[in-house]
Formats: structure tokens, C-alpha cells, sequence
């Protein structure tokens, strides 16, 4: 049995029958597409069934969990819940960068510590599981994994808004991303900073805080936010 | 037992338990808001749920009938399956048109017929039937209305053309939508027509074929289209 295949059985507390489906979940195109015979399969299939697996999952419990919250507030949460930061930071919780298969070039490049492939290859994993072990399974995986503790990971994401912006605009390649000091008020006591987010020298957003670190996030969530179209 | 419980039990060849839930589900937020009292809610919380449990059932029936399409093939017939104007015409074949609870105004303007209302309360009864009934009577449901000829639907849906500009044309008021024959070229025994759709006068698309209706399903195609950014 493969390490892989171990971790995995850890992790769900089962025993695998099938390890080529695990196993696939595991396999980004950019490995497949590498191999000289085309007889293997990227993890993109397991991904689109896995997407709604963890759809359903996550309504379902919000949905209960939240008996008066209207449906605007509830779709919401799952949008926070299901995005690629909240599934790659579970991805990293179980080591999955550390199994991944990638292409050569995307493995140069640090593929396996990307928040869109790990995200992508966790929802992979979700299909296979609910493949061969049903719903009932993942539903345990991700009570015990997202949605129990779910207010906590929403907050440790939210708080990360300088990795979120940083993965974000590196999308399409390596930009340059500093803080820098736009001025300092008040006295010793109360000082507020002003810091300026710039990207490639340009100044991107500001933000204010009582450290200098606040008020980097403060910058960086302005960003981030203007980037995925949350504010316009 | 009211006529819309027993019609459910009807369509869903099941004993329906907790009635309030199902009669919920078509109960429109016009309908609710002029409600005195404020113990009534509508069906959008349903509508979260049932839009989930819709799909995952569509995604696992693909993924085993189209052992060999790719993800992005899955996902272009997941979106169209699962489209306001497939699920509104399931909810018209059910009769739900009959059933739902409207404010007065959304009742005068014909809103019982709005593509997106029927398809709202469609899925709403689709998350009642999931909570009391759970998932495989959702399955078998969808199975014989939605699945086992979704290819039928598919053809249908993307055949009403007219239909669906007018929706969605319409969606933030009326306007007038006409279709005017612009020429007629080409032997008797096959006349090739031109016809111009014209929306409150004004020329948006033309379309060509040898009758004038299939010129202007063609003319409402291509406006569709463009309208829903499926083509730019």
C-alpha cells in the first residue's frame, strides 16, 4: 500500500478498497499530461463531482445550524466556506501539498503550495470518498474537519488577508508586493500608522491601524476585496 | 388535506408528514411580506437547500452517464440542466404555476408564470422533499422527470428560444418585442427568409432559415445569447 493510500485511510479512519480512485484525486493535468501513455486521468472529474458533494454538505448544515438566518446571509457563509482559501488551508491541515502530482513545470514553480490546486485537489479527494464510501462519510470528515469548527476557520481566513491578496495577484505570475510607510499621527501612546500596499511600485491601497502590521491588513483586505469584486 | 399536499403526494408517490414545510415551499416573499402577522416564512431558505441537493444529484448522474466527457463538457450540461428555464418548465409540467402564493401585485403582473419564480419554488420543493424525505426520493424524482431524459429536455429548452429572450428581456419590465420579416430572397420552392427581431422598436439581431419561424428562432438565438454573455 502506497503512503498515500495510508494517510488517506488515517485521515477518513477507513479502509480504501479502491486506491486508483484515491489515487487520481491525487493527479493534476499537468502530471497526466506529461505521462508518455494516455491511460491515467486528471483529478478534474473527481473535482466537479466533489464541488457539489461539498455543496450540498455545507448547506445542509448551515442551513440547520442557522434556523433564523435568511437566505442571503446563508449563501454567504457558504461562499466563505466552499472558496479556494478556506479548502486550501483544510488541504494543507492533512498534508495533502506533500502528496500532490504535478507536471515538472508546475512543480518548479511551486505547484504544490498553489491555494488553486490545493483547493481543487481537496474537492477531488471529496468525490472519490463519496464515491466509494457515500455521503455519510464525508459528512463525518467535514463536521469534524470544517463545519463544527466552522466560525473559527472562517475567522483564521479572514484575518490572512495578506497571504489571500498575495496568492491572488500572483495569479498570472510574480509581481512585487510591498508595505510601505505612508505616515505616522498622534502621540506615543496612540499612534496611528498609515501603511501603502504597492504592487510592482505602484500603490495599490491604504490602510490605518494602531501597528504597523493592522494596518497592513487593513490594506491588503481592501485589495483583496476590490480584486475578487466584492467592493467595487 | 389541501389540494396542493395531495397534489405533492400525487407527484411524489410518497405520504407527505409535516404539511407546513411543503406548503412553504410555495410561498413566494411577496406572498409572506403582506402577510399581518410575521409567522409565515417564504421558500428562499428551501430554495439554498434544494438549488444544493439539485446539484449534487444532476453532477453524480452525469458523472456515471458520461464516463468519458471531460470536466468542462460535465459542467456546460450541469449548467444548462440546472438553468431557470429547464427548471421552470418542470415546475410548469407539475402544475406549480397553480399553486404558488403571491403577493397582489406579483399575482397581477403574471408573476406565477415568471420563468424565475417557478424555478425558485421548484427548487424550494426540491430542499422540503430532501429534509422530510431525504435524498433517493429527491433522486428517483429527478431521475423520471429531470435525468433519464435530459437530453429531451436539453433539446427543448434550447429549441424555445422566443421563450427565453422574452423572459429575459422582460426581467425589468415590459418592453415590446416584435419580429418584423426584413427579405425574402430565392426561388418559391425554397425561399430563404430574413427576419429582424425588434425590441421596443429597435433592431437587435436578424436571423435567417427557409420558414419565417425558423428565421426568428434563429433571430431570438443569437439575442439570447448575447443577453446571457454566452457570446460576446
Amino acid at each position: 500500500m502506497s503512503l498515500l493510500i495510508k494517510h488517506l485511510e488515517n485521515i477518513l479512519g477507513i479502509d480504501i478498497e479502491d486506491e486508483a480512485l484515491f489515487k487520481r484525486a491525487f493527479m493534476h493535468k499537468s502530471y497526466v499530461n506529461e505521462q508518455k501513455h494516455h491511460l491515467l486521468e486528471s483529478n478534474e472529474r473527481l473535482e466537479f463531482l466533489g464541488d457539489a458533494v461539498l455543496e450540498i454538505i455545507v448547506s445542509d448544515y448551515l442551513y440547520n445550524f442557522y434556523p433564523e438566518e435568511p437566505e442571503g446571509s446563508l449563501s454567504r457563509t457558504r461562499a466563505q466556506l466552499v472558496r479556494e482559501p478556506s479548502l486550501a488551508l483544510l488541504a494543507r491541515k492533512n498534508d495533502f501539498h506533500e502528496y500532490i502530482q504535478l507536471g515538472k513545470g508546475e512543480s518548479a514553480s511551486g505547484g504544490n503550495n498553489r491555494d488553486s490546486i490545493l483547493a481543487d485537489c481537496f474537492e477531488a479527494f471529496l468525490g472519490a470518498t463519496y464515491l466509494e464510501q457515500g455521503i455519510d462519510v464525508v459528512t463525518n470528515f467535514l463536521n469534524k474537519q470544517l463545519l463544527l469548527n466552522h466560525q473559527d476557520i472562517l475567522k483564521q481566513v479572514n484575518l490572512d488577508y495578506k497571504t489571500l491578496f498575495q496568492e491572488k495577484a500572483q495569479t498570472h505570475g510574480t509581481v512585487l508586493i510591498e508595505y510601505r510607510l505612508i505616515s505616522k499621527k498622534g502621540p506615543d501612546h496612540n499612534q496611528i500608522f498609515e501603511m501603502g500596499l504597492f504592487v510592482d511600485d505602484k500603490l495599490i491601497s491604504r490602510g490605518k491601524g494602531n501597528s504597523k502590521k493592522q494596518a497592513e491588513i487593513q490594506a491588503a483586505k481592501i485589495a483583496y476585496q476590490h480584486l475578487i469584486g466584492e467592493v467595487s
